[in-house]
């Protein structure tokens, strides 16, 4: 399977750190955002939405959005399981999947997109929103670090799909100057610890 | 199972929509958000982060976050399948989720938010960010229309949990003036479909 994937996009990168988790081995094409290589009319046949990351199965067919390629490949390959061992897990995966896709990924993709220089020229900022929601992924840093307290993992004593939405949110921060602080000493164990496995570098 | 939820906003109408088609029965306990009853201390302890919907079980656990609650519910209630009959399908619905959710529904969330006058004293609006994303909601309407030329139903032949998410998304279009237009002959002839349906009444 080929994973039309880019090094700095949080998006394919979670697709990567998935299947490094399960042991899965993809035929990943960097395509060069900054260079414009999304926009090109080669990739828009792969993707007419410009986006990364697309997974091409060996039939032609192409694959899109992290989480559903993700979703997918755990129905082909369910173990280890990273979206819950049972439905009770899967429920707390899923939950916190989609908060923090909505609270803590969104909210930094914005604040890079309207405050950081690489998109001035790119699309039509507005910096006024991009500080806005600086102040939400700071209050969702607030309450993982307060999550985290009292759980190992994102969605509790296993690490699961949960933490590598968490996980490469947080680091998709760094462009914006976002980053955990003193104030977050347990995401910081946390943040540490998912840093730590070979998946982190895939 | 109780469902905290509000006759007007879009995820809690995502729960009571697909349990409706399911055939479930939810007690239903309306929060009025305009009174501003999700920030009493009573809702608080149910929602801590003040939001619709939440799902009270029997035994007290709280789940939040309408798709996962939906996922659950699935899991316990697989007849009629509204999230894909096999892998296939579900990952063809799971990708129209994602992408919906992230290109119609929270766009035109932030539309509502930041131009209409209910929001005005309820947080800093950001106007040309709203007028933004309007033109987004736009690009989807007709990405839909064009989807909804070549099959029945968002993710294929069949009714599913993707259909749920663009209809309720497209209605709660209407306060901010969205809606599908003369261009969109072939997504209004699938809303109508829909909004036939017993279920877009729950």
């Amino acid at each position: 399977m080929k994973l039309y994937s880019n090094r700095f996009a949080p998006s394919p990168r979670r697709v990567r750190m998935y299947a490094a988790e399960k042991g899965l081995s993809l035929d990943v094409v960097e395509v060069d955002l900054a260079a414009g290589e999304h926009q090109a009319p080669g990739y828009r046949v792969v993707n007419p939405l410009s986006e990364v990351p697309t997974l091409e199965l060996g039939d032609g067919t192409r694959v899109t959005e992290s989480l559903a390629i993700c979703r997918w490949l755990e129905e082909l390959h369910p173990v280890p399981p990273l979206f819950g061992r049972d439905a009770d897990e899967r429920r707390e995966v899923n939950r916190w999947i989609d908060r923090l896709m909505f609270r803590l990924y969104v909210p930094t993709t914005h604040v890079f997109r309207h405050t950081h220089s690489f998109w001035a020229t790119r699309l039509q900022q507005v910096p006024a929103w991009g500080e806005q929601q600086r102040t939400t992924v700071l209050a969702e840093y607030a309450a993982l670090d307060a999550l985290l307290a009292e759980r190992e993992y994102v969605a509790g004593a296993t690490f699961s799909m949960a933490d590598i939405v968490a996980f490469t949110s947080i680091d998709f921060g760094k462009p914006s100057g976002l980053r955990l602080g003193e104030a977050h000493a347990h995401a910081r164990r946390w943040y540490e610890a998912v840093k730590a496995r070979p998946s982190a570098a895939a």
